[in-house]
């Protein structure tokens, strides 16, 4: 097994969520519009994307714990503990998200997205489309 | 934003695809059974997941060219090359891939699961319940 992976950021969520404690538990379900801006040497990457499509972004939760095992299922204190694999907090060892979002405009680098649940300055790792 | 990232692997994929040329576009259309063997110092994060239990399976496509930015999709090079954002092509600068499968057995730190299109020996780096 390889010891250390390496990743480069692609760019980076803005986003109006300015804190972690004003993020949604569930952002499909809060429809919050955001922007994906990806760094200009990947713009080829983006060949294909248009608005109406559904994607993937995956997003290093750069607030989180990388530290916890368990949690409370959505931060519920009244709840038993759950380990973090059998959820989707974002305390992890590796905080890496799945942001399922739809595509609202493109405009070079810059993509207007709706479905965001990440905070603002969220550096976005990679972008998938959907099948 | 950050400069790099580092992701310690939280386990290994052992299944019967011995290389990528076996590998399905799919995995969830090929109902390849393996299993994610977790280290041992995680197994407090796996309480909570059960057989029946579909996860979402974050893994290190350690086999993928991390400089290619357009792709033929699918590998068909009939097809116009689209950018590796506009696909699922394990091709791209962060290799990550986002297997969605079902919990088939839970024996300590070692999860059987239907529904993978990963090679074996493939680096695992984050399960997440689905919702």
């Amino acid at each position: 097994m390889e010891e250390t992976i390496c990743l480069k950021p692609i760019g980076v969520i803005r986003s109006p969520l300015a804190s972690r404690e004003e993020a949604p538990r569930q952002g499909s379900e809060a429809d919050i519009t955001g922007t994906i801006l990806v760094e200009e040497r990947y713009a080829e990457a983006l060949l294909g994307i248009e608005p109406g499509q559904e994607i993937d972004v995956i997003c290093w939760m750069h607030l989180a714990d990388r530290e916890a095992l368990r949690v409370h299922p959505r931060g519920d204190v009244t709840r038993p503990m759950r380990g973090v694999f059998s959820t989707r907090s974002p305390d992890r060892p590796n905080p890496l998200s799945i942001e399922r979002v739809e595509v609202l405009a493109v405009e070079g680098t810059r993509i207007t997205v709706k479905g965001l649940d990440a905070v603002d300055g969220t550096p976005v790792i990679d972008i998938k489309r959907r099948m």
